[in-house]
């Protein structure tokens, strides 16, 4: 616990701060931002990322689609604005995750700059690390696993991203796999590479 | 790990799953939900708490009117729709936190059953441990520490909690604390009493 807040304790202070957390959990918490196309790979990197970074002793938090659209933003609907509220909403989320000493894994189309910015400016550039999974668009669209390309191919889902809504290529990403050229596996091995030294918990040696 | 998850995983299925965070954080996750008036005391027994179970070896994550009104719900007033709004978003963040695995001390005024209920539904009957942090109006008005219930009697503050907005005593708080009658100390004791059986980790043997 921080030395100033030991003691008698006024309100708004928190006693257990990230530090003591991340000093019991032997980690130091970051937020791994997937940005990509529908059907790129993010969800089978978010789980294969989860299963290694769990055996290695880290814990860990996926949020994606799923579980954000059927929860905290089961209210909001595809529109721009509500997008950019979605993805405020889950920045200030992953927040709250990383004051728990957590390493949070986002699967999240986030086609913008100006989207992923904001998601990066709430999380705290310290804290954020953004990985491109990239895939091109032909790729996509034949894989499309759930049948949504087709359905927005034949109207049926508008503001698509890919299709009738932009996708812009992250200009700030620190990593970027090809998943239409990696397995899965040598994506998740490149983005560990990066990512186990900024997790390792090392003791500030004053 | 789950055994059905091994192996190819499929869209949408978590490979790690809370069961597996609680085994490794050797503790049940679990939803405090402090719930009483303004200076009633729920700030100070929400931090003492953390710190005793912190020192206990418990991984905790305290969510309040602070750090979610500034962030995730910092887009809403305090209308009566708001507030609602507010604690589904509060409800469906605990919601995440027990999925891996923590123990979130969450401190409310949420002034109706109906709001209650609502937390109580979304989070789960089981996840779920109301506690009423129970002192008579008049206390928490001489109290005042942040000086609003004064501003409250002037008119300057509108829709305040026990003044012009009313505030039913839980029907179904599974513990009262009386913060006139007890100290701190003795108030979180008589919650851990209450608590440490749920959340300490049991083995299930087959």
């Amino acid at each position: 616990m921080s030395a100033n807040q030991q003691g008698c304790l006024k309100v708004d202070q928190y006693p257990v701060i990230r530090e003591d957390k991340e000093k019991r959990l032997q980690q130091r918490s970051k937020v791994i931002w997937l940005t990509g196309l529908s059907a790129a790979g993010k969800t089978s990197i978010a789980q294969n990322l989860e299963i290694e970074l769990f055996s290695k002793g880290y814990l860990t938090q996926i949020l994606d689609g799923d579980v954000i659209r059927s929860g905290i933003s089961s209210n909001l609907t595809y529109t721009c604005e509500d997008r950019f509220e979605n993805i405020r909403r889950i920045a200030e989320v992953s927040k709250l995750f990383i004051n728990s000493g957590i390493i949070s894994i986002n699967s999240f189309i986030s086609p913008t700059d100006e989207i992923r910015t904001m998601a990066r400016q709430i999380i705290g550039e310290d804290n954020f690390l953004e990985v491109y999974v990239n895939a091109p668009l032909e790729i996509c669209e034949k894989r499309d696993p759930k049948g949504l390309y087709a359905k927005a191919r034949r109207g049926e889902l508008k503001d698509f991203t890919g299709i009738d809504s932009v996708f812009e290529p992250p200009q700030y990403a620190q990593i970027e796999v090809h998943t239409d050229q990696q397995t899965v596996e040598e994506s998740v091995r490149q983005i560990l590479d990066y990512l186990l030294p900024m997790i390792e918990y090392k003791i500030n040696k004053n």
